[in-house]
Parts: C-alpha cells; structure tokens; sequence
C-alpha cells in the first residue's frame, strides 16, 4: 500500500494503523473466510458472535481484567454514557456523585448528570483556564458519594492524569475515551470504564464500556431498554443491531495491540516516546512554542500549545496543512495548537512533525 | 470485481449495491480527494459537512419533502426512536398515542412508549398471529392523540401497509426501518419518520429521522442532550461525533438512488418485480411453499413462508446455504423461511432464487 497523502494529527477521529486499514478495506468487499461483505452480514450470526466474543477477551488480556467485569460495545458515544451513568447510579439518590471539573469533557459530564440526581464539584480548574489537575491526594473525596466521575484525558486542554484519583471505598467511574487502550490504566481499581473508539482503538460509531457487575445491582428497572447497562449484558452486545463494522475495527485495532505492538506496557513506552519528542521540543523552543500544560499533568495524547500571536498560529497551521500535517489546530473552544498522538499514529510521523516545527522556527525567528 | 461467493437474502444487516461497496472500499484506505482515511476524518472536516449536507439534499429530493422538514443522522437505530419518539411528543400527556401492534417491531415500539406515557392500542393482529393488516379506514383512530404510530414494514411477519392510516389531523410518527427509500412513501404526510440504515440504505450504526419543525415545538426541554432532536438539528447531525463512516456509505446509497437507479419510482418498480416473482411461485406450488400474509397486505421487502414440517424447512435452508444463498432463515421467534429483497439485492440474485425453489420443489415433491 502506497503511504497516505497526509499524517493525521487530528484530535479525532484519529489516524489508524495501516495495517488495520487494509484488512478492514478487504472486509467491505467480502470478509475472508465468510462470502459476504461485512456491511451485509447479520448481526445474529455466528461470525459476529465470534468477532464479540473474541474482542472481549482481547480487552480483558490487555487490561488484565479480573472476572467480575463485563465488556460492553454501544453506540452513542461518550456523550450517551454522560447520561446513563447517572440514570444507573444517581436517579433517586440524595447524597451527591463526585465530579471532577478539569477541562471541556468533564464539564459536559458534569451537566448531563446534574440532569440525573444531585453532583459535588469536588474539584475544578475552571478559574485556573484548565492548566492542571489535582495532585494526588488533593481534593477531599466523600466517602459516601455513589460514586466519583473524572475523565482521564481532557482532549481539549491536553491534560492527563498520571495517578488514580478517588478513595478505593467509593466506586470509581472514569470517561477514558481518548487515553484507553494507550497504555496500562488499573482498569480493575474502577467499577465502570467508558471509551468512545475513534480516538485510539477504531472508527467513530462505537463506545466501549467496561463495567463491574455489582455496581448494577441496584440499578433502576424502568429505564428505556437501550439504556440499561444489564440488557446489553445479557444479549452480548447484541441487544439491538449493533455497529457490526466498526466493532470489527476495533477488533483488528486488539489483534494489532496483542501481536503486532505487544501488548499495552510496550503501546505506552511507544506513545511517551512521541509525546516526549514534542514537548522537549517546546521546551527548548525559548517559548517560540508555549505548551500550556503543568509539566506534571501533560498529556501523552494530545499537545496542547500557542504561539506569539493568533497570526504566527495562522500562518504555521497553513504552512503545515501544505508540508502534509493535517488535524493540528486546537479546539474550537481554545484556539492554538494541538498535535494528537494516539496509538495508530506512528514515532515517524511525531519525527518529521518536529523537524517542520523546527525548521519554522529557523525560518521565522520572530513570529 | 469478482461476484460475492453468496448471494444475501439476510433480513439485515441487508445486501449493498456492489458499485456501491467499490467505492466504499476505497474511501478506508483514502477518500479521493482529501488524502485521508474515511476512518480517521475529523467530523468537524469541511469535508464531513459537505457529506451531510449533500446526504440531506439527496433525501429530501428522494422524498419530494416540503421546505419545513429536517434530515437528521442519529445513533441507536430504531430502537432508540422507540423511546426517544415518546418522550419528545407524549412525557406528562394525559391524552393516550394511539399506536398499531401489527408485530414484532410495533410491540417493541408499544412497551417502550407504554415507560413514558399513556398509550391505547388501536388494532392489534396479535390474536390473528400478525397474519394480515387493518385495512384502508378500518381502526377508528382518535381526533385528539398526541401521534399516531405505525411500522409501515414488519420485518419479521412479512407484512406491509400500502396505504397510508391515520387522520390528516394528527400527526403520524413512522418507523419506516425496513422499507425506507424503497420506494415513494408520501413523506409529507407524516410528521416524523424514522429508520435505521441496514436495510435499504446502508451498513449498521446510523438512522435516519425526517421531521417537521412544527412537532418538535412543545417538546420537553429538559431532555438528555443526546435525546433532544432540537440538539441534533441545531447542529446538522453533529451534536456528538457521528458515525461518519456509515453516514457517508448512506450518501453513496443515495447518490445510486438518483443517479444509477433514476428514482424512488424505478427503485419501487424493480422492487415489486422481485417480490412477484416470489409470491407468483408461492402461490403456484400447490402449497408446497405456504405464503404467511395475507394477499393484500404483503411485504415487498420481506417475503415470509412455511413449509410442510420443520424438517422440511431445514433441508430447504442447509442446501440453500449449500448453493449460495444465505440469510434465508425465519426471526428466531417465528421461524419458517424469510427472503428479504432490500434494494441492493438485484433481480438477478431473486431469479436465481426462484430457480433454486423450483428445483428443490421438483426433488422433493413431499417433502
């Protein structure tokens, strides 16, 4: 396969492995083995009871997860966990879900459960313009809250948490859509894990939940079916027509994680050694290069920085979209810069995105 | 491109026109034009936008749909617009919806609107084992219900409405899954119309919902985001990531529509072809294949029959899988045999079909 026109840098949906490109292309026109292109087969039959059944072990080899958990494929993204989280573990309650507020995704969980049942803001850097986390052991947690909420990533800001906040007595709920699958993440120290695919692990139109049984049990009993965690449960996945292609990529992305990298231990050596390449860079830039992050909480997905001027980020956006690199201007909410590094985006590219970046430096000293 | 090994009379995830599966195949590796995988596109891409906006267009033109419509691309497939569909337009009403319990699929549609309001079932065929339909000013539909609803296929029976019911005075909410875009379907007489794509118009993973502004004016407004149609019209179907990939597969269907095919009209013309060619040989085999509907009331879509015994009908199925049609076999909860003739399935493959089920009649006359 020739090399793609274009090095995605994009905050996602992110750039994939080539490999599994390839493979998922072969499946449109017909799926080796079955006859039949992969958008035509049906959801009962017995090679996508396979495909599920075989994803599922592949998550819970590379997260090490203990038998209590379940592996769930949805649709409806994070934003539909944002609600059916509290329509599971709040509706009724009296005493307050912890929430940490640290950035733009948090806040949208924040609001959607304030819909649900009543939240405590335990924490929030929202005065502070989103610049860090909390330290370990900062903010105090309740110890009966029905559970803590935090999102292990914040995509917009480029901040990740390198510890595990909360207290191991409270159920801990975490939105790891774009750090999942990107390293080891102590998935058996949480009750519910969920991860939209298209940043790290597959296409847009898929979410994978992670979940523990008995943090169901008292889970309410007149929510619309879709919504209930244990019919999902109970069907595999299979409750209603699942998004059979894009389950199927997210497979291929397992395959490519256990045979072709290795596993996570070695997926996370991969992902710090591009992240480290660029915020050295910033670093040594002289503050040509202004990454906005607390050294301590920087993201190893997405890096976040500004230049001098909103017309020195105009013009090396504009210059970077000519030399190949596409995806790299902020969030609409903040401007600026971001270079997204998840998993299918490889230490070559991280490379020639540095020496442009130096190389733009050289040429404009003074931007 | 070599024919598929098999030929795919699934009831869905349905058959896909292979022009279409060609350059669907192409946009994994790199959409032309843009230099990226379709997989790794930004949904916030000027590119994805045109995608939307050219896909509504093509519907609306489809449709022939009046000014004050909105084509919406949602996640959940039908099952969500069960619930989302009572909430919007019933949630602390005291006057019941009036819904038609025809099968399978309506009686999901009724339990879950049965979980957010009152709701009177007009006519049920479930005594008659869902063998025919209410006919053309048969129910006595209420003057003073919120909506009516209706399946206008049902999948699993075989069973299709070809007028349509309901007064003119209240709106008519229709879940159109399986024959959506297989024909005309007086869209401008219905106030909400819904349908998930793996039937006649793509893979898994998106559904289509048409609107009329008007409906959505009373709707409750404190909604979960993801569940408030205003939301996803605000922001031309990009509320949360879409599933860009399957909404883009549904605009290549469209473009086929119009532009290989000619028309909703041709679409139907073909579509009826394949489907008497069907109910021709069922109704000339001497009850050998025993039609399940009623004459007047059925499916174009999904062509329904039994055999003498069970064992028969297993033969039937293992040595049509034996000669390469696949998908044949009865919903789980009525078994039989079910030919389902989505738009991508060619007359071709029907008269193939047909061939097969007159030779398997004359091998085994008693059986």
């Amino acid at each position: 396969m020739k090399p793609l026109n274009r090095l995605n840098f994009s905050a996602g949906p992110g750039a994939l492995p080539e490999s599994v490109l390839l493979l998922a292309q072969q499946s449109i026109v017909e799926v080796p083995g079955v006859g039949l292109s992969i958008l035509g087969i049906s959801h009962r039959s017995d090679w996508f009871a396979s495909v599920v059944a075989e994803l599922e072990n592949n998550i819970r080899e590379l997260l090490g997860l203990s038998g209590n958990y379940r592996v769930l494929f949805l649709q409806g993204g994070a934003t539909q966990q944002f609600s059916m989280v509290p329509m599971t573990l709040l509706r009724g309650k009296t005493t307050p879900a912890d929430y940490l507020h640290t950035g733009y995704w948090s806040g949208r969980a924040i609001a959607e459960a304030g819909r649900e049942g009543p939240v405590r803001i335990v924490w929030s850097g929202e005065a502070d313009g989103f610049r860090q986390l909390p330290g370990d052991g900062e903010p105090v947690f309740s110890p009966d809250a029905p559970y803590l909420h935090y999102v292990s990533n914040e995509t917009v800001e480029g901040l990740q948490f390198h510890h595990v906040p909360g207290r191991d007595d409270v159920p801990r709920v975490c939105d790891m859509s774009s750090d999942f699958l990107s390293q080891p993440c102590a998935a058996n120290r949480h009750s519910l894990i969920y991860a939209h695919a298209q940043k790290n692990i597959g296409p847009a139109g898929v979410t994978v939940v992670v979940v523990r049984d008995e943090l169901l049990q008292d889970a309410p009993t007149n929510l619309p079916g879709f919504l209930d965690y244990r019919n999902h449960i109970q069907s595999h996945s299979n409750y209603n027509t699942p998004p059979v292609f894009a389950i199927y990529v997210v497979l291929l992305i397992s395959r490519w994680l256990l045979n072709e990298i290795g596993g996570l231990a070695r997926m996370a050596e991969i992902n710090r050694s591009k992240a480290e390449l660029l915020y050295r860079l910033l670093d040594n830039s002289n503050d040509f290069y202004r990454g906005r992050i607390e050294t301590r909480d920087r993201s190893l997905m997405n890096v976040t920085f500004d230049m001098a001027s909103p017309e020195s980020e105009k013009r090396f956006l504009a210059e970077a979209e000519r030399a190949g690199f596409t995806g790299l201007a902020g969030h609409r909410s903040t401007g600026g810069i971001r270079a997204s590094l998840y998993n299918g985006l490889t230490l070559a590219a991280v490379e020639q995105l540095a020496g442009f970046m130096e190389d733009f430096q050289r040429r404009y000293p003074c931007a």
